[in-house]
């Protein structure tokens, strides 16, 4: 019997990273649009805002005219109508007259300051400024938001609620984005029973088919689950070839090295390679990776941590691939340790920790516990990576926890 | 003409926390309930895993049988057979013995711990153990990750991929979440047309309906537009009641005190009541929060980073009340000022920042821009508080940043 041959997690993400990925494109409605992966440069046609806007209730004034104003000196000025929000601004402001607008109004011809309402007084048909305005004060200027012309967002980028602002701005409402990709799920060991059913003695019930595809989901991807397979070559094979049609296929369970390594043969068996089989991390060193009909297959740990570490770590990473997203940043915190974490030189280990915010300060708790026990990630809100060249951490440490949500 | 007389951003938080709501339940399947909010507590009503299991491919061993086993000194033990997967332990392990057995089995009586498999050698109908086994090695005991009884999810917690994991575990398919809380929302303002228009001189296009409706839509929220109002009590109070139905109404523009006033008008016609308008943040002042038809309603600013940051800092908290979330955290990290903030004291100021992870140093950078441009929050990853007792932040200063997405 052969035994785990281990690579390192770099040589994993290496080898991962090389695996040649073309997503395909299509167009969806604004509405639709949060969260995909834009697929082309979006450059903008026109000024944003297209043109100057007040960004106060008050009066458009030369500044010139306000200059030394104060409340026991203010500036006179006559006022000369209104600009009524969303029309054209169709007079000229001209030395020594004011021109009221609202929050959002046109700017008009002449004017190069708008002095807020609180610091004016109607007299008659004039108004007392009662402070000196600089010059732009409370205007946004055309094209100031998006310039025309500029490529306001790149391709690869997921698109944020703000994004879809700035593309609405645009009169954008179709958008050009990565097809979602199709994953296929298999759960396979002969102890795991469906969850509605009442495992008998030896069995367990399938975890790893909702925590998987739920993470998966949640980044975009639409997951099918081809079913529970038999540790049995055939089973497996079957439910592999069930699987031909998605864009990459995971199989959790049966993947560690030994009598009951089906996953390997059954790739191998239907022409596939196996282009790792083992990583040196804790948890999750039993992770396979492979290519079975031009496309990316992982074999996943069966223990529920195990499996939900290695497709954090290294399936997710893929899925952003195949999504298109390019140089995404996950979300974390830097923060002190309160205890120690020990840890084995040679593996790159993932401790899950919970966060404690107070102020401005961090701390970060690292939870113990084994590898099958999927309540340990449930209370964690993040985890810390102990890169392989160091044995753990200390109390008092600044590390870098991951966000797991 | 009445000016705001604005409250702190404490006083509205107060207000708004004290809005008293009750959030209805459904019962929603296993495979629809990430990020749905936990209506009661899980309490598991079996053991998790349900029969101590081993953690490795390996031989069950009475412990003492290894004392002092080493390489040069092997222990050697009968192979009394081997427990399959998923199948009931049928045998009773007797000292001299071990029982073969492979991830996830089930442990037989007598055993008190799994040697892996690389620690033995096979010597025909035995075995021999190089390495010394302690207790409990390489087992995972009945209940170790779940105990019977014991409450694994509390009421209010929004679900996990993680919490499927152990809801399915324990068997649990249909869950009491609360309902998605329905918010109606309406933009407001004679220059607002359609994001599908061509906006005529002094009109510019919808921003607020596509930022807003899809940072609650990822909350969990549904959202209904029930479109454009114009300036004018008529067409507000009109959309107002055509939004009655609805948990909560949210109304961006028009929320200026002045002459264009006309949420708060609307609001009070209707016989609703304002609790609110005005708060002494930046951006995002001229906020509206009232009471309609027994319902929470927000006058939300016009400009779209201003309406952004009032949506983030003050809806979002109401709309995970209205969902029967409680105490969710926010995502943030801590780090350093790459420059200083200035600031004015008595206001709450909101600064849009980038964030620049190194090793495990983080840095933060402030991005200025006015209030009217949302492309400063398309290019933020998160935001800074300047609390209103401190007149700005200094360079170097270490700093807390809530990630915007």
């Amino acid at each position: 019997m052969e035994f785990l041959k281990a690579i390192t997690a770099k040589e994993a993400h290496d080898m991962i990273t090389a695996y040649p990925v073309s997503p395909h494109t299509e167009i969806v409605d604004i509405t639709e649009a949060l969260g995909r992966v834009l697929a082309y440069d979006v450059v903008a046609e026109e000024d944003i805002p297209p043109f100057s806007r007040s960004l106060v209730d008050g009066y458009a004034v030369k500044v010139k005219d306000t200059q030394g104003a104060r409340e026991t000196n203010p500036a006179l000025l006559y006022l000369k109508g209104e600009i009524r929000i969303g029309r054209e601004a169709q007079v000229v402001l001209e030395s020594g007259s004011c021109i009221y607008l609202s929050t959002g109004a046109m700017i008009p011809e002449g004017s190069d300051g708008v002095v807020m309402q609180e610091y004016t007084r109607k007299m008659g048909d004039a108004i007392e400024i009662t402070r000196a305005v600089y010059r732009g004060e409370n205007i946004c200027y055309t094209g100031e938001d998006i310039q025309k012309d500029s490529a306001i967002l790149r391709k690869g980028r997921r698109l944020s609620p703000f994004d879809l602002g700035a593309l609405s701005a645009l009169g954008i409402t179709g958008i050009w984005v990565y097809r979602k990709p199709s994953i296929a799920l298999i759960s396979s060991g002969d102890e795991i029973v469906e969850v509605g059913q009442k495992p008998a003695p030896g069995q367990i019930r399938d975890i790893n088919r909702y925590t998987v595809a739920s993470s998966l989901q949640r980044k975009g991807a639409a997951v099918t689950f081809t079913g529970i397979a038999k540790d049995d070559i055939e089973d497996i094979t079957g439910h592999l070839r069930a699987s031909a049609k998605h864009d990459m296929i995971l199989v959790s369970g049966g993947s560690s090295k030994g009598e009951r390594d089906y996953v390997t043969a059954a790739i191998e068996k239907l022409g596939g390679e196996v282009l790792f089989h083992g990583i040196n991390i804790k948890p999750g060193k039993p992770t396979i990776f492979g290519s079975l009909w031009g496309k990316p297959i992982f074999g996943l740990p069966g223990h529920p941590a195990s499996c939900m570490m290695v497709v954090i770590r290294f399936v997710l990473p893929l899925v952003r691939r195949l999504e298109g997203e390019s140089g995404a940043d996950e979300q974390r915190t830097t923060g002190i340790l309160t205890t120690n974490i020990p840890s084995s030189y040679g593996i790159e280990e993932y401790v899950r920790a919970r966060i404690h915010h107070n102020e401005n300060r961090c701390r970060i708790t690292p939870l113990f516990a084994k590898s099958s026990v999927i309540s340990s990630l449930s209370q964690a809100s993040c985890y810390i990576i102990v890169p392989e060249g160091k044995e753990g951490f200390e109390k008092g440490d600044e590390v870098t926890a991951y966000y797991l949500d």
